[in-house]
């Protein structure tokens, strides 16, 4: 049987300068830029733990707070916050800081879905998360309402990829 | 007063090989890439359409249907489908196409929101687009319902920013 | 035998963006960037085309005829508009366009060659293009002078790379 | 008065490795590619020259003599070869070369034209260059031929850009 | 006066995958890759920790102890280790892990110096740190035998530019 | 036996411009770009010397005795100046140039070792190089110093990177 592992021990950083070329002309960072920042990082906590290869099932809508400006770090904080059998939730907490006056805001929050799958690409079995801290109960204990959303939305994501075939 | 446009008007298309840079280790496209190409033409379309800057508001959620190969190519096609006072929502169908056996399926579904903003960030009043063929008129109609939910959406990320600033 | 296509179906159509590392400081597009744009949508347009991979085999002059600004957005549109044996001249159109004011030219014109290969890259037979409005007309039946005049060209560049093998 | 130089003193020379993510599927170099780094070190070679920011007037043809394989090391060299008022001919030579061999081959050839430019993007004059070796002498004498050439493609371009802007 | 800091206080940290792009024939990853990686980092850690814009001033020697594979993920631990009136150094340690089977190494150590400056490029005064562990503390007391080897180095540095000017 | 080379046989150049995405926010080049130009450019040296793969094994101090401003042109010259029984040690000069003035300045200079290599990652012999000039005679007779100055420095990375495993 697959073990468990405490939820702090899943945490993966990622801290990176944004330069002019990943701004837009007001100097501020392209969304998807911070998407595929995002992704990278999550998927490194997701494949740590289950400590098999993963690929992104789905990544939940993201809210863009507030801009984040070109000379500014962004530190990317993720976890893997509750699985299923096969498949794994992971949280991004996404900061900006000006690193000279110090200043440091959250920017964006996202939960993404990745999948443990063999050279096949089939789903396997991974391991289960433990909380500890009040966030991360509260993360764990939200957790399986998302994963309901989440099915009845890709039921949906099907329907409509069979609709727009045509157009 | 703003002036509207055909939906089919505000159509932007964008085909690009996958290269071996964006893909893992069994050959297929990183989740990070294909989002950072949807914000690319999506933010092409809502621009285009609005004659003015935007700023990416928010990602819905993505389901990565099935793999895109190495060696594949996405073409992705983006189209506004409804205003808000500065909001425009874009919605954007990434098929891949195997170019040798011309095989092509529909990879992804996405829904993005942008808001035309001024030389000082704040938002800027868009025009309207109107939709002609049966699937135009049913990506409009049903636009009123995701603005609704992407609203609630938007309070609970700012509670939960607010929550997790400490983590 | 190899079937016929409308030369209409064998469009390829690539939108981007005009980013600062692309540019010059003039804020002007570099030519080798767009060089490598035209290579990659003219690639898929053959490959398409052929249903079988392809390389090219020869890129045409190209007049630069207006600086493309950076926050332009260029447009290729690649379309196959002749074919030999192995071989199949692919013609590309690159407009910019501002997107705030709407302002949209033709930057460049370009002809390329590409060849069809098996997997010990020798060359393979293809299909033909049937031309239907007046440009594509016009294109198809000016392809053998072009094709032609390669021909000599192509004699020439390999007396001068024996020639300039020593410097 | 603008003095002359040597051509000689104008040769600028890089050498680069060919790495996967500029190949294609038969692990052969891009097209495209090949053309980003002639123009760039035929800009280089210009600018240098000219002692002036220099843009890219235009491109002649380039055939792609032979396949340039990744794990190569491809070694352009620039030349300025013949100038105008404003205007400079630049000759590269790409070779591509097997490190661990030493087997090395020409692989293409090609001819640019540059403009120098003032501020406000206009033309300003340059001065000459002086030829010594036999294929030095070669270039700079077949010059004239070329340029007369030029002219003509580049009316032609202008034509088939207004007759092209509305396919 | 400027403050001091906890050295705990000044660690940046940053995870990353290596993609096939940054590896040579073997599928390892570059020197050169991991020397950007390493500077990247290292910058983070000594402007979050100056408050202030930096520049590298130099690089210490680094010693590649083993190689690092395709599909591994480099984790880098920076943190500003001592400092002068202006300057700071900042110790990087470079680990290298197979996510899959949890295997982890120290791969690379270095050491680097970075300047505080202002608007005009000259170097301000910045706060001092202060070590708590072991490690820490041996970092700190290690600092200054460093230094005043540096300063030798630089020495010899600028003699050895002037001389090879030349060739 | 492995046979000798003339070391001015052994150089390798390029030429590249400073474009902004390599910059910081004074407008000069990152240190850590320019390690990765520098790896480059001598490990192509290194390869064609020894006719075999090659890998870093380490790089000495980098002192970054000038900024090098975007617009401005480096020139690398690598060139193999000694040679153990698998290591060879490669010496890189940069030089910077603005190539409007003409203005030439040394910007940094570096030694580098390289081990050739086996399939099997384990260290092959290889030839000797021959100084001819002053400055290559220099820098052949008093590599022996800097090599046994690097044995000693690796043992002590060896014990350190023990000592930081736990950090
Ligand atoms: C993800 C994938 C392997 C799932 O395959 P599938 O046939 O749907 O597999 P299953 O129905 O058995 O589902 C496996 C698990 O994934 C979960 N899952 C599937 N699709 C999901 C989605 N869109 N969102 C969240 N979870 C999803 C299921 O709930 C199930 O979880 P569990 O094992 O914990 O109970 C498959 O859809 C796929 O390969 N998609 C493409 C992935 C990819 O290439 N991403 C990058 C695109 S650029
Ligand atoms: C988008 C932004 C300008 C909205 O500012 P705001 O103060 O929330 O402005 P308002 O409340 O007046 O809303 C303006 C419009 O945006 C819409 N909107 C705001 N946030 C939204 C969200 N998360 N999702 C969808 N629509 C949103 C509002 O509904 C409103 O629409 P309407 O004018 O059509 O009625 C602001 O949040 C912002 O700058 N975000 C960062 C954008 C960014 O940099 N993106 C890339 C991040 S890497
Ligand atoms: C293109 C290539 C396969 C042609 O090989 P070849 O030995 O010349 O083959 P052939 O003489 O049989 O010519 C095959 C076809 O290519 C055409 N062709 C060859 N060279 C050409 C050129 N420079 N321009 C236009 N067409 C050309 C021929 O006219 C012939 O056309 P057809 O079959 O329609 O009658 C070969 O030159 C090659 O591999 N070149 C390198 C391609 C490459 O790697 N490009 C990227 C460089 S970075
Ligand atoms: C370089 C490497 C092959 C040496 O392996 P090793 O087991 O130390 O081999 P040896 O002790 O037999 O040494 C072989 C030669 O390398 C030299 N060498 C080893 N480490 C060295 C170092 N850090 N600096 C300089 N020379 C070094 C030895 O002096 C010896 O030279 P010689 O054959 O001329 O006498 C090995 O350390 C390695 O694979 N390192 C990683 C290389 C890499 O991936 N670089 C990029 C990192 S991102």
């Amino acid at each position: 049987m697959k073990q468990s592992k405490k939820m702090a021990d899943t945490v993966t950083i990622k801290s990176a300068q944004v330069f002019p070329p990943d701004t837009n002309y007001y100097g501020t960072l392209f969304g998807g830029k911070l998407m595929a920042h995002i992704d990278d990082v999550a998927s490194i906590s997701a494949t740590r733990f289950a400590r098999n290869p993963t690929v992104t099932a789905s990544t939940d809508s993201v809210d863009f707070i507030r801009p984040i400006k070109v000379g500014d770090t962004v530190t990317l904080k993720a976890m893997v916050t509750h699985t299923g059998r096969s498949s794994m939730e992971v949280f991004v907490r996404v900061t900006s800081e000006n690193l000279v006056t110090g200043e440091e805001e959250v920017a964006a929050i996202s939960f993404l879905t990745f999948v443990a799958i063999d050279e096949n690409g089939r789903p396997v079995e991974v391991g289960s998360v433990v909380p500890e801290s009040e966030e991360e109960t509260w993360l764990f204990q939200t957790a399986p309402g998302r994963a309901a959303y989440r099915k009845t939305r890709k039921d949906h994501s099907k329907e409509l990829a069979a609709f727009f075939k045509k157009i």
